[in-house]
Order: C-alpha cells, then sequence, then structure tokens
C-alpha cells in the first residue's frame, strides 16, 4: 500500500510506530473525503434545513482531518508537541462528527456510511496519539514552553 | 469502498459516471498523500539541493490534487465547467510530478512510488475528463461567459 | 505588506511581476476565507433550501483558491504551465461564485461582501494570468505535453 | 473590512468575542500564507541542507493556520470544544515556527518577516483562545465525552 511505502522509504525514520501511523494515516484521509461527501450529500437533502449542526460537523471535520494527513506525512524534523495537540484535535473533530452523523444514519445512509468513517479514524487517531503519549518514543528537544498547553 | 458508497447515497445523481468519478477521487485523493509525503522525503535526503524541483512539484501536486479531490466529492448543484478545468489542472500537476519523480526513482524508492501515484491520478483525472467532455452529461445552465477560458 | 515582503526576500525572483502576483495572492487569499465564511452563512439562513447553488459555488471557490494561494507563494523551480491553467479554474471559480453570490446580495449581505471579495480575486487573477500570457515572462523548459491541455 | 463585515452578517452571531474573532482569523490567514511561502524560499537557499527543520515547521505552520481559518470562519452550530483545542493546536504551530525561523531571521529576511507573522497569529490566537476560555461565551451541549482529551 502507498502509505506504508512512503513512510518505510522516507530517509528519515517514523518518530512513531509506524503501523500505528500508515493505519491513522489511511483513515483519516479516507474521512476527510467522507465529510466532504457527506456535507454536500447533507446540503441535498429535502430537509437541509435539520441538517445544518451535520453540514457543520462534517465541514469541520474534513478540514482538521486534512490537516492532521498533511503533518503526520512527514518524517523530518517531526515535533511531537504539535503532531500530539493535533491528534487530539482531530479524535474530538471525528468523535464529534461521527455522533452528529449517527443521530441520521437510520434515514440517511450517507451519514451512516460517514459515521463508520469518522469512527475509523478516531480509533486509529487516538491509538496514534496513546502510542505517542506511551512516550516509548523518543522526544525532540522542546521549543519554548508549549507545555502550558497540555500538548 | 466508502468514496463509491458516498456517490451512491447522495441525493443528488452524480453529474458524471459514477465509476469514473469513483477512480478519480480515490487516485487523486491517495495521490495528494503520496506527494506531501515524497516532498518530505526528498528534504530529508543529503542531497536535498539536487531535489528542489522535486519538492515544488510534489507541493504544487499535493494542493491541486487536494482541491480536485473536494471539488469532485460534491454532487449539488456541480459547475461542469469549473470541474473540467479544474481536471485540466490536476492532469498537469500529476503528469509533471510523475515526469520529475521518475527521474529520481531508480536512486530514491519514495520517487518511484510517488511517481506511479503520480500516473495513477493523472490517468483517472484524464479519463473523468474525457468522459465530462464527450459530453453524453447534460450541461448546468451556463454561468457568465466562462468559455472563454477554454473551460 | 507581509506578501509582498516575503516575494521580494525569496532568494528566487519571480517568475512573474510581482506587484501583480502580490495583488493575486492577497486577492485570492481573501476570496479564500470570505467564501468559506459565506458558505456557512448562507448555510445559517431560515431559507437554506434556496441557497444550495450558493452554498456550493461557495465552496469550491473557497477550495480553488486556497490551492492557487498556495501555488502562488512558491518561487522555486515554478511550472507556468501549471501557473496559467491553476489561474483559469480560479477565474472561472470567482466568477461563477461573484456571480450566484449576486444575485443574494440585496437580501443577504454576506452574499454582497462575499461577492465583491469575488470580482476582486477573479480580476486580479485574470490580471495575473494575462501578464504569464504575454510572455514577457521567461518559459521554463516544458516538462511533457502539457501543451495539450491548453496550459 | 471583509473578514469583520462576513462575522457581522452571519445570520448566527459568533460563539466568540467578535473582535477577537477577526484579529484571529486575519492574523492566521496571513500567517498561512508566510509560512507556505517561507518554506519555498528556504527551500530556494544555498544552505537548504541546514534549513531542513524551518521547512517542515513552516509547513506544518500553513496546514493547521488554514485548518484553523476554516473553522473560525464559520458560525453555524459552532463547536467550541473542537475551536478550543484547534486553537491550541495553531498556537502551538505559530510558536515553534516563530522560534525557528527567529533564528535565521538576520541572515534570511523572509525568515524574520514569517517570524513576524508567525507572533502575531499566535498572539491573535492565544487572545481569541483565552476569551473561549474565560467562558463568557455559552457552551454548546456536550457531544460524547470529549473533556478527556483537555478540550
Amino acid at each position: 500500500m502507498t502509505v506504508m511505502e512512503m513512510i518505510a522509504s522516507n530517509p528519515t525514520a517514523a518518530a512513531v510506530e509506524p503501523t500505528a501511523l500508515a493505519d491513522a494515516v489511511e483513515a483519516v484521509l479516507e474521512c476527510s473525503q467522507a465529510c466532504t461527501a457527506c456535507a454536500d450529500a447533507c446540503l441535498g437533502e429535502e430537509m437541509v434545513a435539520e441538517l445544518r449542526e451535520c453540514v457543520r460537523r462534517c465541514l469541520d471535520c474534513a478540514d482538521v482531518c486534512s490537516a492532521t494527513v498533511s503533518v503526520l506525512s512527514r518524517q523530518t524534523a517531526v515535533d511531537l508537541g504539535l503532531v500530539r495537540v493535533l491528534l487530539e484535535a482531530c479524535v474530538v473533530a471525528c468523535k464529534r462528527c461521527a455522533a452528529q452523523c449517527e443521530e441520521h444514519a437510520a434515514m440517511h445512509a450517507h451519514c451512516g456510511v460517514c459515521a463508520e468513517s469518522c469512527r475509523r479514524a478516531e480509533a486509529a487517531a487516538r491509538a496514534l496519539l496513546e502510542s505517542v503519549r506511551d512516550g516509548g518514543v523518543p522526544q525532540p528537544e522542546p521549543v519554548g514552553d508549549a507545555g502550558d498547553l497540555g500538548a
């Protein structure tokens, strides 16, 4: 698979566990697309006025997932403090979007598909976050006082 | 697969051939991630100074692919004129990035993987573009005079 | 202003006219944000069901403008063929979004503000596109046969 | 100014203090562009091999700032929990990028300009974050158990 091949061929070893990293990149990438598509599908529904919150959760989740994939795809001079707080944001975005879409899954198939994608992304991001926190991974020297942000 | 499920469950039928659309979304989405990863891998290479053009092609390709996936993922009130010119930009970006990465594929495995991903995305975007141009697809009423842009 | 300072301090001279480039970056950047905001404002309107096309035009325009700004912000190893076709896509996206928003400008102030931002971005992108086409600018050696795309 | 006009004309009142919001959107938007440009300028420097960490900080900061601007630009059904953790990520990204660029500001003017832009964005994001935390703002009902993420 392309994602793992790119991780393995980078001249810099991944600062996090490669399989957890590849799983997260793949799941979060898929989620980003699903959320963009679900926001559009909700917009096209007759009852769009009742789906505003769902559109919002999907648009936010797509944006956060997209940024998360980009940051996770880089292995040069990684900043684990940023990776951690961005994964936290990604988990929040996926969880809230999943919860919202699940409410409409019975009525709108796209919400069901999107919710499942969000749950996979949430789980993969959370697993990666836990592996980073466990600290088996060497930390880069801290830059500034980011610690005050819980990062 | 999630992409096709989202296409099929959108309340608005796709304005382009669904299989060609799903193929393009999947290939261009994968390419966007591969290019972000390849730009980083090139940056980490000892000979980075000789890989500047490759980094540039990858960064541009990632950005254009990402925008293309977002626009292709929407089916409500599609603007085929925009889809067409954006697919053209996507084909150019993928082709140039592939050509550049192919030059270093023997030396850098990540460039080989990235080039293959770009070629798949180029082919899928081109196939979708041709199906849109063939005009089996009903056109939305034109807004303004976009035709002067070859769109 | 930051945009022009960044252009002027890049070790590689801009491949396009710097003032036209800075104008385009600033206008297209502003437009991208305005379109994201207008899509959201339309979504929040009571008559959202009648604003679907407007939301769609805004979301697409935001994505295309965002990619355009990123590509225009780079001066290393520029690919003018890609710059040209991407500017064309940007002009189309801005023009269509402006036309759509102008229809609701009397009723929704956000559509009026967004339309004006789109028109400024369209004009700036068009001016830059024309300067690139005029060819006072030296062309990089072509990579592949992109010419068949009108790029 | 466009950003404030869009905030004021949204049918949904901003869930955060409008002036702090507008300041953050403007500063973070500008920072995103400056970081994209600085990554490219560093790439073009003769000593690019010594600027790898700077390129990385800039690319990450651009991605996180871009997502942050998009989420901040929406006022419909806001999720303050996500806004908070994303602002934290934004502060971290801006701070680390500024610290890195400041090290090269004397040698590379683009790093100096970028560092200043990052510091403005960091300050504006931090100010907005503090206003959100102060809780003068009504909270939306929590979805799920996001609290365990410090969000």
